[in-house]
């Protein structure tokens, strides 16, 4: 199966991102970790996007805050499919990394999910990687069940309490 | 090939989607076009979605404004993954149909792009089935190089008119 | 008299929804609450809005947080009236919430009360009960007879502060 | 039946207000309409409000745009149900007129409707009388059908056009 | 002179007023201090504000919430100048009072402060009664040279600890 | 009677401000009317503030867009009553002029009116005014009844129509 | 003295970049104009950048609308300081551009101007070459004193239609 | 080489501006630090901008939060390059203050940053500085180096953690 990177502007983000690891370590999807800046390290990145398909990855994930350059700067670099997590910061609730990350150009797309929605994006790219693996897509499926009887645990539960 | 499945809440939506579609053709991926509603046609949208992978669906792009439930509600009933256009509506400028589509909560993910950012929805489909279509691949970097191109048209000739 | 449905879309939304919970009871309307996800438990979903009306219910309560479709989903699958709270989550203030539960397309209302209003979505009901029910009426008249006793007394409290 | 009031701040609004009026017609629910605002003539307004109920009124709704306290004024003065219709002004988008309608203080909502979401508060209204009315009910699902024939028919013609 | 009013919808407004309170009593401006709510107490507010001018009052300063209606409300009853002071309120940040109080209708202003302005309110208060009270523009004169010295101060406290 | 000022930062302006210079004109108010930027003829601006009071203004009006500075800044140099008219610019939907105009710091009030809302402000200085003028608080209360009957006009007139 | 670089996105971005252009005529500043995107042409973005202090630039100016990433991308790239000019686009009237291109990281400063702002992009590139160069500062201040001459007769024109 | 000027509007914003002294001693930048308020101290604020390039200034940082004035005020009054730091609030998440800095009309730019983003004024300054600097020039290029540094080593920490 092909490997999923995942990106992270500073070691401040990996509190949001570190559920998107998990994730994928749950779905025994092989991964990468880095944290390469857009604008600090971008001729890491810009290396990194180019050759990121001949090294063997299939999906990128970026998270991060602010003016959420990194899954755009990804994207330029790559026809892999790019995810994108806007990082909440500590001003603009979230917006700022939303509109950054999401309102991409023609020709270019980042696949945006909710601002610090991490385990999400590992989720988006389990169901990428299922369409050619069907040992993954059960698995998500019965992820679905599970979340399923959550709720209707808790459904059951909350009947006792009222 | 798996099909894409673009489906709108309203024919006058079309206007924005159909650039997705003529995208879908030019990378010669089969598709299907349709019309319906989280709202006003749930049990068709829920059939559709959920007998989505068996009808040979890979990706399900949906399109719309507003309190855009359409992509969250289709991605509730599948595993496959599911692209999001917020479509700009009369009031608030697409933020609403922005944060209704984007926002999912955790478990269920939408790819989310640009607002009425249609064409960027199919190119993500391409990028998606390209994974396991290099024939597809080729083209999505054919595309990349056509507009590099272009954009060095546009800076050759902007050096005339100054 | 009909019953009110309470629905939640996570156990985590009741701290919020507790107050409208209190209000029923104060006014003696029979009343569920549940559990389930429009993401995560769609079909339990569908089949409680479809059947609601035969099951007793006059009105479905919905609160959501983020991307809110619960009450905008559950308003497609009946023509009782749904009353919508935002939940109010991490990013956006909650103004994610309220443009996805109010901006409803034509055909399909939801009668949205502010962020966090579980206690005001209580009383629309009973509002909305209390017409074909002169004793809920009363209760609805003497319950704001008694809010305006307690600001009166503020009022002349504070009196004493100054 | 009881009838419906439809309220608004001034006769620009109507524009807009129109398609509750229609809408309302073709349910052959009694209603009647004014002009009255808050703010220029409030005693009109307070009259009007605590004495809706003992003039055969069962729901009010009120369209207002910017600072539109017109749907909170007059349900400070009534405890029939009230439904708000924040209507688009020339600046802010519908956000003014939104916030201002839905973001009502504890005890006193307003089930608030779409910007310029006249047709919906029309449809509210009728769901709303439909619980002590049958025949209404059953006109709502009537409707309901018909929306889903338009949406299939729709569907059925955009295939032609691909 | 004439008294200032200070109204504020509810007991909890009063950590954001009682500023307004401290600054009037500064200026030694008479005043009265009540709440009353636009939708809890509606006769209260409007025959208050009916009487204001007769009872030897001369300006209205209205704090109010989320729909801050209580500044408009009374501005409808009164040609006396109102100052709105919108208070920030647990979601939105304070926008929703802000649209709610600044954004009235052509024919009844309120003069609206800073979100949480309450000092600013009485200070635009004192400003107006000293067009025809030469002592009280002495006064706010007075005050700003207060203001402009503590800066000064400031000023040269921050160049030893740099 | 004190003179009214009404300062605008650019002639583009004046199609918004005309309404003001209208309704003093209907209210028999002295006035004046100048062009003056709070950044492109500083001291203009300051020179008229400080010796507005000497030059028998009793209240400023400053209209303008964008980063509204205008009417912040001339409040910072008298203690007469500032009333600020944020201008809607080309972007941001007045959104920008409301939040520079209105969230004047502690200490320096500036009594802003809705988005483009002239006639609002030139109302509010009748209002100042009339605090010592007792024929133009009968202007204003003449000019409110005329309000209320155009709305009754407009009432009975819509009853025609529907 | 060092030249000015003015990098826009797109060809259509020309409309508003091409007064920052007429500008740095007027002022007789080398400069050069170049379209090139951060997301089509990232390689052309990364070489031009990093080559711009040696070939002769003092200042590169980006002018660039939605997730506008262009300025970040080149202020990575370069220690020269980097203007940003938000582009307004068709939806979030330039609240993207805007949050894109201001919110960077700790460290990458991008030098924001105004939505559209592409003139005054300009003048503070004129102002930054002033430092070095009195001549180009005279010009600044005899500009400045053009915009006063023009307020000063756009008062006097306006004292005639009044 | 030129002083920088760093200037605030109250001692409560030093907690913000303190990162820009510390990275202006750390590039050797000669500066000044001063507490003055564009409303409360409106002359020493156009005092010392009037004479800020006599006085031996290169460029003036000004941070300012709400209506933040100060930026726009002192660039009124200097043709130096002006660098505008909004500073965040109690409301409004920093957005008045971003809007009320960036958004200055055509003529008078400000050189906007990221809201509380002091370090990145400092750095923009001695980008600017540097142009005719060769010394400070290598300087900030050092400085990137580090950056990237820190960013290669917590790379590498985290795939220890993984």
């Amino acid at each position: 199966m092909k490997k999923v990177a995942v990106i992270m502007g500073s070691e401040s983000d990996f509190k949001v991102v570190s559920s998107a690891v998990d994730c994928l370590k749950k779905f025994e999807i092989p991964f990468e970790v880095h944290i390469m800046s857009a604008h600090r390290t971008p001729e890491k990145v810009s290396n990194f996007a180019k050759n990121a398909e001949d090294n063997g990855f299939g999906i990128i994930i970026a998270a991060a805050g602010k003016a959420a350059h990194l899954a755009g700067v990804i994207a330029g670099h790559t026809t892999l499919p790019v995810i994108g997590i806007p990082v909440k910061g500590s001003a603009l609730d979230g917006m700022d990394a939303l509109f950054s990350t999401v309102q991409m150009p023609k020709g270019i797309p980042v696949a945006t999910v909710a601002i610090d929605g991490a385990e999400n994006a590992a989720i988006l790219a389990a169901q990428i990687l299922s369409l050619s693996c069907p040992a993954l897509a059960d698995k998500l499926k019965a992820e679905r069940e599970k979340m399923k009887e959550t709720i209707e645990t808790q459904d059951k539960n909350i009947q006792v309490n009222i």
